[in-house]
């Protein structure tokens, strides 16, 4: 039955990147050893071995679901208009990924050196964000949402990038000992929003200011 | 002679940590061994560890140096008069500390796993820095240079935290091929300044638009 047994694998191989990904982000990319993955999931490390040759493949293969789901969130709608609430929304969707795949911003510059499919892998996210980042800049401009000129939305769009990337390493040093949760998250997408604050605008400007109420109430 | 052999131990040992710091900076702390180390200073392993056991009581000591010219960095002066070429020029002092050290931003969450004592040098650091952006901010608006609420002055802090100590990471996840050097630390202060500028009035701000305009010439 081979195509069934081709099912069988997909099934296999989805389990193992499932689990995977947990001890993953439990224990940190270089304490999780391949005995350790095929010993949780009770395969044999040669039934592991058959579907991945090494860690470093499963690492590509989750960095490669990674960035299809960073894609997804940072598409940009066709529509014309842009509303504060979907730039909010995006940022929440793009704390969520990160937080999924949280090993890799923990053990970032680590996996960079060792593993080059990461290091082309990471550039490409960082462009994809920062051109996201921009781009909503750009239409917020264009909507009279947001007052910035050419300059400002240029650093504007670093500025987020930096902190929505680097925010859950910043938590993590400051409290090494406790396990970060999702208030973590909402944080660092507040602490975002707040860097584009001074340069939103009428509607945009009073949402983001009952958004911080609400998330200080949290 | 104890003494003059006194002497010569710190002499040895100073050569240990200024030589260790330019491998670690060069080729990343978890790719440096003690054996490199001896034998780039010519002298014996046994040597070597005569004075430091193994190469975490090595990055130990130069977490403390880190600390030491971090802290008096990141010190006010102690009058009430504050100009934004203070808090420019504190910036830079800060990225120099930074840059000096870089091989610990590189491998950050790697070296933090490992060594304890980095993990509670760097939550120390974290909040002499917090408390540095806080403070200036502070300054500022009792001077009245800048306009922030309170809860816009402690996001403020802590997102100037962020991207002062995250840019160096980002310029190197941005361009892993290239050798960082000055631009990338003018890179991050304007940055970092650029997060405060929305917030800046009067002769601050006027002269964070200097800065900038002679950062953008450059």
């Amino acid at each position: 039955m081979p195509q069934g047994g081709s099912r069988a694998g997909r099934r296999t191989r989805e389990r193992i990147l499932e689990l995977t990904l947990r001890l993953f982000n439990e224990f940190g990319e270089p304490n999780t050893t391949t005995s350790l993955i095929a010993s949780e999931l009770e395969i044999s490390p040669g039934n592991l071995y058959y579907h991945y040759r090494n860690k470093d493949e499963i690492v590509t293969a989750l960095c490669g679901e990674f960035e299809r789901e960073m894609a997804r969130v940072l598409a940009v709608s066709g529509g014309p208009r842009v509303e504060i609430e979907d730039i909010w929304r995006q940022m929440h969707d793009t704390f969520d990924v990160v937080w999924r795949y949280r090993f890799l911003y923990r053990d970032l510059n680590d996996i960079l050196t060792r593993n080059r499919a990461v290091e082309v892998l990471f550039k490409r996210i960082l462009e994809l964000k920062g051109r996201a980042a921009l781009l909503a800049c750009e239409r917020l401009c264009a909507a009279g949402e947001m007052s910035a000129t050419r300059l400002e939305r240029l650093a504007l769009a670093d500025n987020l990038v930096v902190v929505a990337t680097y925010w859950l390493s910043y938590e993590y040093v400051r409290n090494p000992r406790e396990l970060l949760g999702e208030a973590a998250i909402r944080r660092g997408a507040f602490q975002v929003l707040a860097i584009a604050a001074p340069h939103l605008k009428g509607r945009s400007k009073a949402l983001f200011e009952k958004l911080a109420e609400k998330y200080l109430a949290e």
